[in-house]
């Protein structure tokens, strides 16, 4: 397995691959791996010839009180892991290569970056969709894999895809549980043994709105916020709660009568430490 | 030579042509095209194999009080010329294909695009870049040409290659003039012969200034500015003048005392057709 720190490296190996025909599938992550991410990596194999997974804690798409300085990292790990399941190449470059003093283009992505994670973190998905544009641009992937767990972000670049002309085929992987259903997430490191099963309340919250919906047929929002509110409060009482929303799949549009074509999206601080979690209600 | 006009397939021929090795040249115009835009062409020819001409009028690079209607077009005239001059494809996409009912995707370049043109045609340079990113991924040239009489947006450009990591060569290619100087553009196509002969007085101011400052050595931006507005009113007494700028080369940046590494640039309306232009002071 190769790795490649520098842009230029990347760009020329990209371009050896492609001459010779073979298919590049990239798997953008920010590092310190979990199974979730390997997941991705496995898919990406699949679907090409050659797997690039590249390491980049991406500033522009954390604003400024948020947990970018202490963002884990592992890169040793994150190596080992990436050969394990399958990568090819390894791509980790540096921040002021990326992000060069007089940097000043960004992409950006309108409407539906405004709602749930964009409303809490306004500037989030135009670091996202520049750092993306950047990967393609010196990838240049014919598929690309991104998770489940970051819905709306999928999306958001899916759009971006579409919008840009990108000939990029974009594949979105299913979440990968913890054995108690939480969501693996980088940032599930950061609790304590006693919060990590208050952590629990997202998924919790999830399946029980999903019965509702499945099993009881119930469609009214406002009913089903209340109840997921009720678990996530029994589960951790100091739980914060940034939004429960049910939104069509594709266009992140809200809904008014829940079915199962939508899905359910949540955002709650845990012990200080920002979640998201989302399910389709099927 | 071929005529395109549908993305997807230009997508395709574009793969096929890169996949055999063979460079790609790209000249981004909006039609109605002249001697300078056949300069483009030629000049993408003796750098690349294959010389894609786009054609489209491009709207989102125009405010709405800006002339995107009565914008000239002559399709069946500029497929011919684009032949004459050596151009291999020419790619006419048709605008509901380029931009979409939901399209919500933007690329800006910041600082670089505030002044100039930019701040007295604000919207105008994401309308650019956001074209320009959609026809480098639709044909992934390897060298792009752009005339150096939109001189900020050739800067513009190149900065956002840079930023955005795309593998293509940037070439700015000399303003065409006529006889008399003024800059070739399809906007003279609105004056009537009497207004026509003034509209030299860009030429005329910027041949003054470049006289003044490296036969006299004035390098005073007021005394320069003063002098060509002056000259403008001579040839052009109902001339509007948006702006009279010195700038250093690369970064836009405004000069306090102008020398030889300067270029200035001028906007100006003459019976009611805005014209740019801008020279080098050497």
């Amino acid at each position: 397995m190769k790795i490649v720190r520098s842009i230029r490296r990347m760009q020329i190996l990209c371009r050896e691959i492609a001459s010779k025909g073979r298919k590049i599938g990239l798997v953008p992550t920010m590092g310190f791996l979990h199974e979730g991410h390997l997941s991705l990596i496995g898919r990406a194999g699949r679907l090409s010839d050659f797997v690039i997974t590249s390491i980049f804690v991406n500033p522009t798409q954390f604003s400024a009180d948020e947990d970018l300085a202490g963002y884990p990292r592992d890169e040793k790990k994150d190596i080992r892991d990436i050969e394990t399941a399958g990568g090819h190449i390894v791509f980790i470059p540096k921040t002021s290569a990326i992000y060069p003093e007089d940097y000043q283009t960004f992409v950006t992505v309108e409407k539906i970056t405004e709602s749930l994670e964009g409303a809490f973190r306004p500037t989030h998905f135009r670091g996202v969709t520049t750092i993306v544009t950047k990967l393609f641009n010196i990838t240049r992937p014919d598929v690309a894999v991104f998770g489940m767990k970051d819905y709306q972000q999928a999306m958001v670049i899916k759009k971006m895809i579409r919008d840009l002309d990108y000939p990029v085929r974009l594949v979105i992987a299913p979440t990968v549980r913890e054995k108690d259903g939480l969501a693996m997430s980088s940032r599930n490191s950061y609790f304590t043994p006693a919060q990590r099963k208050e952590a629990v309340c997202l998924y919790r919250a999830l399946e029980t709105a999903r019965t509702m919906v499945i099993k009881d047929g119930v469609g009214n929002v406002a009913v089903l916020q209340r109840k997921m509110k009720n678990v996530i409060k029994s589960i951790c009482p100091t739980a914060e709660i940034d939004y429960i929303a049910f939104t069509e799949f594709e266009t992140l549009r809200p809904v008014q009568k829940v079915s199962r074509k939508h899905v359910c999206s949540l955002a709650v601080r845990v012990h200080g430490v920002r979640l998201i979690d989302n399910m389709k209600m099927l």
